[in-house]
């Protein structure tokens, strides 16, 4: 296809039909799970903020549960533009996020700062990784809902500090993140087993574009890799 | 004053000058008073959204609680173009707003909702009125901030929703009504009793327009009345 300027620009990869039932179904669950997820992530934070050491970290935390409802708005705005109501879209999604968050309620200001970093970055990067295999549209919004430009800076200097002042808190965040990591797969697979037109994106469907186990493979040493770095820049030993 | 349009606008009224420092300090007061009321609010809102029986009505609490959070923002950009850091404004009224939370914890879905709508309404009344006796850019982002277009249908529908499924509920939530008000009324004389200069906003200085002790009582009318409406908008007995 030739744009007014001249540039060329790839053709559309065939298979991305909203039209098709399955297709449909796989971007509505990959919609509602990343609504449900912002909206129990905004209430997560705003509690953790209750636990702030001072006012001004308190608004700090305060703001990122802003955004986190922010992007709800535009993804509960793209399901209605589908046809489809938010809170239909989100409740397949709600036992698995619920446990995650039951099983790695944070026991203080430190650990809600570490589970708003660790354990919704590797989330946000897996959210991500689904989106390559959506239409474009679909994939534009959720990008843009993963944009966490600003979270990481807040968090890193609060973290550092912290170890800074009391070197002992490193080997307890430290466990503390492998074990959100842990419980995030473990929910993940859960939905996996569960959705199968999500699961479906990843693993293909005939004439759709799709991960092969190779790709799965990278796929998965990538989001490790990010949450070594995420870990990293905490100071943390991954 | 003749403006480029050739309107005519009126004095600005004297003794509105953020330089004279016990003004400033009323100013100050105000816009913290209100930066640290609408932070507890915003964790306030995101609790309840926890209590909420759905997924919608948890999305619409979540709004309400963005919208406090926003609130928040503009007040404390103007504390810091006055030279305030907002922490330090907010400070002198932790233990008062904290306190009136305390003992109004919400202990179900429906208190929170008429807290929300009530217990926020007299406070947001209040605020009103002492914006009157301030310099009018602090005037407009008292009443920008204030403005709760939107709040009401929301929680007025749901709570009379709730009374015409179960009319029994409608006494309990008339005595929390009235309580609520009771609490915020005796934490507002705490404030007023250790606060001088915002007293002093109201009361009056030489030099400064305020309200002499008839227009106080017509404030007071005033609020009462605001209540009342509020309440009876609920469909509960004032």
């Amino acid at each position: 296809m030739i744009t007014p300027d001249g540039a060329l620009t790839p053709p559309e990869p065939t298979g991305f039909d909203l039209a098709d039932p399955e297709f449909r179904a796989a971007v509505v669950d990959l919609l509602g799970g990343l609504a449900y997820g912002e909206l129990r992530a905004f209430s997560q934070l705003a509690a953790d903020a209750e636990l702030a050491p001072s006012l001004a970290q308190r608004s700090e935390l305060a703001f990122l549960a802003e955004q986190e409802i922010g992007h709800y708005r535009l993804l509960a705005d793209r399901l209605r533009s589908l046809g489809v109501e938010p809170e239909q879209a989100m409740q397949p999604f709600v036992a698995a996020i619920d446990a995650f968050h039951e099983r790695t309620r944070p026991t203080g200001w430190l650990e809600g700062l570490v589970k708003a970093y660790v354990g919704e970055g590797i989330a946000q990067d897996f959210y991500r990784e689904v989106a390559a295999y959506v239409d474009p549209d679909t994939r534009d919004l959720v990008i843009r809902v993963l944009d966490d430009s600003g979270r990481a800076d807040f968090v890193v200097t609060a973290v550092r500090d912290a170890m800074a002042a009391d070197p002992r808190v490193a080997g307890r965040l430290a466990l503390w993140g492998r074990r959100l990591v842990g419980e995030a797969l473990s929910q993940a697979q859960h939905v996996a087993v569960e959705r199968d037109a999500l699961t479906a994106l990843l693993i293909g469907v005939p004439g759709r574009p799709a991960a092969d186990l190779a790709e799965l493979g990278r796929m998965f040493v990538r989001l490790t890799d990010e949450h070594t770095r995420r870990m990293e820049r905490l100071g943390l030993t991954p």
